[in-house]
């Protein structure tokens, strides 16, 4: 069984050259490219590639994926007043189902803008496991750690996480991975870090965590311990291993030194870190220091979406405006940033481009579409033009999860309605948009419509297990 | 004859109040907007409001339409070597009959991403004010004057202007205006520019110009001239009467005085001012200043895209990182910018809000996507996280323009397939992104398919009248 697309514009490689090829899939495998007709064996799938492009399937490689149940519901406000007064309090309430279908929501958002692979912090990573297997999307996951000190409770943050990865690591033939993921040097101490580290090493898998996002952070450490959060993690031993660092939008020279012989891949985040004002991460001077600088969106309660196709153009027309030079991240770069340097980040070499004996992870675009005519150069349109809408077909593994702009693993209409059902929940403040009066209930008709289908058992979460 | 909207999550006048109301058009016109149900008369097209948002029509305060047909020729290159290489060469080869197929794709485009107003500069206004006309679009348009001095060839540029002013201004009932159009201080000297002020005071029409977009125009202007372009244009009288200059990166507090005391309508060009690398205008300082500052995408060569939905939240964001406050250009002052502020810019203050007595031109879109759930504010679900393909309708003149996605005065496909036809024109440089190599002919089914059905005659324009 496979699948075999017939003429089809591809950007192969990591280089992503495009070339017009034919490809053949085996099974989860890309088994053959090539520029002469391929046969489609007995009992394949052909697909013919006219108008279309085959792009890698686009790797996010920071997010918190059930936080796109608080999209919109808090914008254009200062950091600390959104924490404290609107995603805090939201997130402590938080059930195990709600998260569920949070993270159903979020991922069939990320299918159809042609996500196959992403890196997740949160918790109730059961309820999130679920939800991934189900999608058959490919993804690495992490329980968020906040422990300041390595107390009763700090250990239980460990022994969550060491359950997390003896449970869910390396399940669902490989597509879920788990990383460690003490979520920063200001919410963890040093000896919870030290575990943390250990514990990765033991299993041999990533650390996932947040450095240097906010000038907040980079001062008050440099306060408490008379350095920067980069040089700091560095002098706890957590650099030497395979790292995952979402931002790093405030590091020094030095800093991108240690980044880079260390290894670790940043993640920027630029629309996230322009919507909360944190800065704009110094991405070019990262990139030309050699350091691994792969996209994501962060979570969409700051982003307010979850679509790489919008954030790598962000990343690239950010960079050229802050920088005044229209030649930093140029259209490949930027698609490369979001798919095979993202997914080597993540571990998945194996991802992230178009290439025999990769992984068939695989997404198609219509190129004919009126905004994205006429056409020059397909990844120039796809960076620069294109919107999410130009996806039509998403496969992971071999398998479609979209076929012709139909999802086929997650029903729609059901996400749809569980997520109005539990916003109701949180629709409990006004919104400053509103001048403090309630917001009109443009959906009120489904909303108002149910009676409350709810019966699931409320487990209400520890309010500091809260991860931003 | 009229249509009704019932029950819909409105964003009324220009402050933008979200309510569920109903409205009844007549003609042309918003005849009532009511929170009690309205009757439909007889013969009236009712249309449910729910799940809906309407908006006012967006406005694109600055483009150049027919350069869609160079989108994504020539990307990530220095801007000298992006114009004389790539742009120039091409735009003096357009014929009229090109310029009419791209302004009926820019317009396509637009329509299809919520603009029912827009402002241009170009040459061709015959070919430009037919697509125009038949779309049932709304604009301001005006031929781009290149014309250093006040000699042969700069009378004929003003002669053209006047022609453009007596055939064109105020016709098809009042959808086309005409403005005046001196491209820039650097392009057309002071004889030229007195007498395009004057030919604007005679027909009572606007100035439409360039002004300070670059570093170099403003560096320029001081070394020839000891002013900055802004103090310039005051010092010829050219800022007395109405005004929109394009751009205004590059513009000291003294620059924002005159433009704030002359009531000089700015168009901010967010996107196209970063992939050029042209810098980062001082959006929140014009504004608080209280200077009128409207939003554009400029031409699609250099966006590529005609998308306000994507311009006015990369303002929002852009100004939020660069300053590094995220309470700057809040949703609905983005939204606001990107309506009522760019109606009123350009003369048509009857347009770009939803008020009793306004022109009807309304957008709906889908609040009930899955990229715009749950729903906590229907402004900041578009201003931070619908695409273009939310838009679901669009009206000018209480005439659909599209209805349920299908547009209704323009034939997509013929759109697409003059295009693709005229691109081949124009394939003759390969792209950078190739390495020298050819394009791959993604489209060669249909371009390869036909032989050529372009019999009408090419006029080559002179190559001195290209505008940017």
């Amino acid at each position: 069984m496979g699948i075999v697309l017939k003429g089809i514009t591809a950007a192969l490689g990591e280089a992503l050259v495009l070339k017009r090829v034919d490809i053949r899939i085996e099974g989860n495998t890309i088994e053959t490219v090539s520029e002469s007709p391929l046969e489609a064996k007995e009992g394949y799938e052909t697909i013919q590639g006219e108008g279309k492009l085959a792009i890698p399937g686009l790797v996010n490689a920071h997010t918190h994926l059930p936080m796109v149940l608080f999209r919109g519901a808090a914008d254009d406000l200062p950091l600390s007043q959104w924490l404290s007064e609107y995603i805090w309090p939201r997130e402590a309430r938080l059930t195990e189902d709600e998260i569920y279908w949070g993270a159903l929501l979020g991922l069939a958002e990320m299918i159809r803008s042609g996500t196959t692979l992403f890196s997740d912090m949160y918790f109730h990573l059961d309820a999130i496991g679920r939800a991934v297997a189900e999608s058959g999307m490919r993804a690495l996951l992490s329980y968020g750690i906040i422990a300041p000190r390595l107390d009763e409770k700090g250990k239980q943050e460990l022994e969550r996480t060491e359950w997390t990865i003896t449970h869910l690591h390396d399940t669902v033939d490989g597509r879920i991975r788990i990383a460690v993921a003490p979520h920063s040097v200001y919410t963890c101490g040093k000896d919870v870090w030290e575990m943390a580290v250990k514990l990765a090493r033991k299993y041999e898998v990533p650390i996932h965590t947040h450095i240097a996002e906010t000038r907040d952070e980079v001062a008050d450490c440099y306060v408490r311990d008379g350095v920067s959060p980069v040089e700091l993690l560095e002098r706890w031993g957590a650099l030497s291993g395979p790292v995952i660092a979402a931002h790093c939008v405030h590091v020094s020279p030095a800093d991108i030194e240690i980044l880079k012989a260390r290894g670790v891949s940043v993640v920027h985040c630029p629309k996230s870190n322009a919507k909360l004002g944190s800065g704009t991460a110094p991405v070019a001077r990262m990139s030309e220091a050699g350091v691994n600088v792969a996209l994501g969106t962060d979570g969409a309660a700051s982003n307010n979406s979850l679509n790489m196709i919008a954030e790598l153009r962000f990343a690239s027309l950010a960079a050229k405006a802050v920088n005044e030079n229209p030649m930093l991240i140029p259209a490949k770069d930027a698609l490369r940033m979001a798919s095979a340097v993202g997914a080597t980040a993540l571990g998945s070499g194996d991802t992230g481009k178009i290439e025999e004996g990769c992984r068939a992870d695989i997404v198609l675009l219509d190129i004919e579409m009126l905004e994205t005519l006429p056409m020059y150069d397909p990844i120039s349109a796809l960076v620069y033009s294109a919107g999410r809408e130009a996806v039509s077909d998403v496969m992971v593994d071999g398998r479609f999860l979209m076929r012709e702009r139909t999802l086929t693993t997650i029903d729609e209409d059901r996400v749809k309605y569980e997520v109005k059902r539990i916003a109701n929940r949180y629709r409990n403040q006004t919104h400053p948009h509103l001048g403090g009066r309630e917001i009109p209930r443009a959906d009120a008709g489904v909303e108002g419509g149910t009676d409350g289908t709810y019966h699931g058992e409320e487990k209400r979460v520890d309010p500091d297990l809260r991860v931003e």
